[in-house]
């Protein structure tokens, strides 16, 4: 039976469920332009001293000053377009497209900064609901027009890239307007949300009910609830609440061949598991309108502690006999000795040796209590010494704001991105020690040294997550600095047992790692689906799937 | 990053890793002919009357007197699979075919019992290995040869049976060779087992390490490991230990079309989890040979207590909230007025008014010890009385016993025979009654009455499981009557928002509600999946995927 979330037995919120009133994102950086900040000199100082580099500061040009080509989009496919979803939801004016132009990784943002949006979408669409994106797809699949779901507009893997492949014309399809609380069954614990509800939004909409989804990204702020389902998301509270594919009850999702829906049931043998082939396929396979997610109640009690450990090791031993156990953190991040030393000295306070780990517990008061009580003794036994709450509340205050800092420091010349990967525990620590080296060997030369801080901030009983952050000179060619850089991590990943992207997502940036990770014939079965749902190939080409 | 279990860092147990002594089942009835019983007069005079209905005995036909087609592997096609699998690996004698032409359904075991084998395999091959398993798939799909895979023998909805399809010759891939622990990593808590290996077999080679897998479905004893994953199977401690395909850590596929395999990483956002395309796929995409499990420290203590509510709905109630709350049982399961009747019966005991519950809890013993408490107080507050470890430890002692008592029925002129689904925990109680009503409104006839029985056997946040057993006379014509049953139960089901099956899987018997279940587009990506993996169809022909 599939889930049709219009049927359920439930009550709603009515049309619109509340307003999303969170910003618009800056056209050259992460987030809210408000909040962007200016590098104090002295940090500034201490950063190009530690990395050995001199840094000059790399502003953006004006908005006025990008180049956009020319758009494709004649008046016959606007008429067309705008049949489907009215004329003032067709929109083709420069600031609209230049916002559609790509996503938030730091090529991305190198680009547009230098006046580059040669990627830029002929038109960016604002469907109102599901069928509209139905047939807006059959109509791109009927023109040859490439689609470029777009929800957030948070990818750091170039998932937003407008490529036109083989066509023409290469639109951006914003999927803002399905921003409702569709349904929510009380009984069930279930809630179906639009795809382009940001989470905040959707938080709002759940709290009216007392509940909420646990769902909490570093990209929570502006992401979408499409975008998760579409990426395999996994937010910081993932030991409690699960990855987003484990919150996910049911989809609803739109082709070029009409609607697939999966899920409903809390479980089934009915086959292969749908849902887990539309989770993850970043928009190749089809747009996801809808998600039927799984809700809970608020939890009634947060409870923090840090903790501190000697050495990377026994704390990544600590981390795994915790995730071994019946009992659980909400949250367990492990920070290694350099990002527990750069996070100290960032918070203004002194380091303690070794590594720091924050842990976090949500749910009812006492659960939370005795969670934390029998928590408390694993960690003890297995080397760690308590610090209290302090160190977690200021990492919950910043949780969000790494993006911000990024921008900064990239305006000042240097540049900082990310990278994550996941393992299984035999496999962890000499995964890092690769891609720690791989990083260093790429980046550490005659421009400027480099510094690698590396957390681990998903835990499994068979394995962990491993995020790595790297600073260096921006050097004469940023792009390409980075993308060596990049090419060395993501060969030592490979190579060491580790997935090319644990919650990031594939998009173009680990493309050509694909056949690796899934094998000649893994990559196959993805194009083999593509060509049943989408046989024209307009939806988000470049992306995912590897070539054959 | 594919798994590759050969090359991970691993203690291995050596080439065979034990003995599977586990005894073959009867080629009429369940499990070993040794358990066998017959039904005491007492019993069947009290069944008759209650079920208002004569019955006759049915005793099997001799085997010697059983049909078997004659056998279409010719000389030229035995020689090519003995180069494969060796001489003796290739059985085209009656009992080896016998035994290979059918699952356990009451309408298979209707057919042998009455001297029926007409969908006998031509032949039985029985490879050693993955390698093995590679070539056959690439020899039956050059030479058109049905392919249709076997681990423990015990499908209950078709999904052994050796259709010809469109091709000339049909042959049984009996797994049972591939019986070996291949690796173990006791830091990450992984093992590597071949899909051969039935469950006391994976559990004591586990044992000797001090590790369990926890998966106890009512086919325990015969069951394979590479059968769990074909068929999503979920074992009575589902909400400890979860679905098997939670505890799938990584899958290698033989395919006509080579190897896939998929996995390793504990999570990854490297696309679509092509793990959860395979699991489920019932032999139609590939044939499963190795899988990589979850597995954990064997519980210390293990602890019961049953329970009793005044009625289906407030048990409903309290198996909702428990599934709902931070703390949980390892297995939970609630039987329906009637059935709660009928085991005491069994069992020999006055029968407690209102329904029964039985919940169980595995850990180490603190953890037991606080998760029974924290549930007892939930259980207390929904309504129910606490009536001590001895109803369960009953249950314990006849967990894998009912399908013996099944057949023991059968042979006295009762058909009893089960079915499942799955629902939300709104949809749930209207699901109940409707498959109560579809079944009692099919069998309560001049023929005979009809007893039903349900209970709840696996909870989760969202929703729960039904599992139906439903007792009749068999009538002149026992299959037909069953399947108009099984035809109104399953209409009922995907009528009232349920899965036409929450863990029997799909074989031939759920075919026809497939296109219903996935939608007519997800059966075409499950065509396609076909096509791209097995091009000349040749995998388990008529099972799981509906024709276009």
């Amino acid at each position: 039976m599939t889930h049709d979330a219009q049927d359920s037995p439930v009550e709603t919120t009515g049309p619109t469920g509340g307003t999303d009133t969170a910003p618009e994102m800056s056209w050259f950086a992460w987030g809210d332009p408000e909040r962007a900040t200016e590098l104090d000199p002295g940090t500034r100082d201490l950063i190009t001293q530690v990395l050995r580099t001199r840094t000059e500061d790399m502003p953006p040009v004006a908005e006025e000053d990008v180049v956009l080509p020319e758009t494709r989009l004649d008046e016959r496919l606007r008429e067309a377009f705008a049949e489907v979803v009215g004329a003032e939801h067709v929109r083709a004016d420069a600031p609209t497209r230049l916002r559609r132009s790509g996503g938030k990784s730091t090529p991305d943002l190198l680009a547009r900064r230098s006046g580059h949006a040669d990627l830029a979408p002929d038109a960016v669409l604002f469907p109102a609901d599901h069928d509209q994106v139905e047939r807006l797809l059959a109509l791109c699949s009927a023109e040859r027009v490439a689609v470029v779901p777009f929800g957030g507009g948070t990818s750091v893997v170039g998932g937003l890239s407008p490529i036109r492949g083989d066509f023409r014309v290469v639109v951006s399809l914003d999927l803002r307007r399905l921003d409702r609380l569709v349904s929510l069954d009380t009984t069930s614990l279930t809630a179906v949300l639009g795809a382009g509800v940001r989470t905040p939004h959707a938080e709002a909409m759940l709290a009216e009910h007392g509940l909420t989804l646990g769902h909490m990204p570093q990209s929570y702020e502006f992401a979408t609830i499409g975008g998760y389902a579409a990426t395999r998301s996994s937010g910081q509270t993932s030991s409690g609440y699960g990855r987003f594919e484990d919150m996910v009850v049911g989809l609803r999702v739109a082709t070029p061949r009409g609607t697939l829906e999966a899920g409903g049931p809390p479980a089934s043998a009915a086959g292969p598991d749908l849902r887990r082939l539309m989770v993850g396929s970043e928009g190749t396979l089809g747009v996801i309108t809808e998600v039927a997610v799984r809700v809970r109640p608020r939890p009634e009690r947060v409870l923090d502690e840090a903790w501190s450990f000697p050495d990377h090791t026994t704390g990544v031993a600590a981390l795994r006999t915790l995730a071994q156990s019946d009992v659980r953190p909400t949250m367990a991040r492990l920070s290694d000795e350099t990002e527990t030393f750069v996070n100290a000295a960032l918070a203004g306070r002194e380091a303690t040796p070794g590594c720091q780990a924050v842990l976090g517990f949500e749910g009812n008061a006492s659960d939370v209590e005795a969670r934390a009580a029998a928590v408390r003794e694993v960690m003890v036994a297995a080397g760690g010494t308590p610090l209290g709450p302090d160190p977690v509340a200021h990492w919950r205050e910043n949780r969000f704001t790494a993006p911000y800092l990024r921008d900064t420091l990239l305006a000042a010349g240097i540049l900082a991105e990310t990278l994550e990967t996941a393992a299984t525990w035999s496999d962890l620590e000499t995964l890092y020690r690769a891609v720690v080296d791989a990083l260093t060997g790429a980046l550490d030369d005659d421009v400027s040294g480099v510094v690698v801080l590396c957390h681990v901030s998903h835990t499994y009983p068979t394995g962990a997550s491993l995020y790595f952050t790297v600073a260096t000179g921006a050097g004469e060619d940023p792009s390409a600095r980075w993308a060596g850089a990049k090419r060395a991590a993501s060969d030592a990943i490979i190579a060491n047992g580790g997935t090319i992207t644990h919650h990031h997502a594939v998009g173009t940036d680990h493309r050509p790692w694909m056949t690796d990770e899934l094998g000649p014939l893994g990559a196959e079965v993805l194009r083999a689906v593509k060509s049943a749902l989408d046989p024209e190939g307009v939806l988000n080409p470049g992306k995912l799937i590897p070539d054959a």
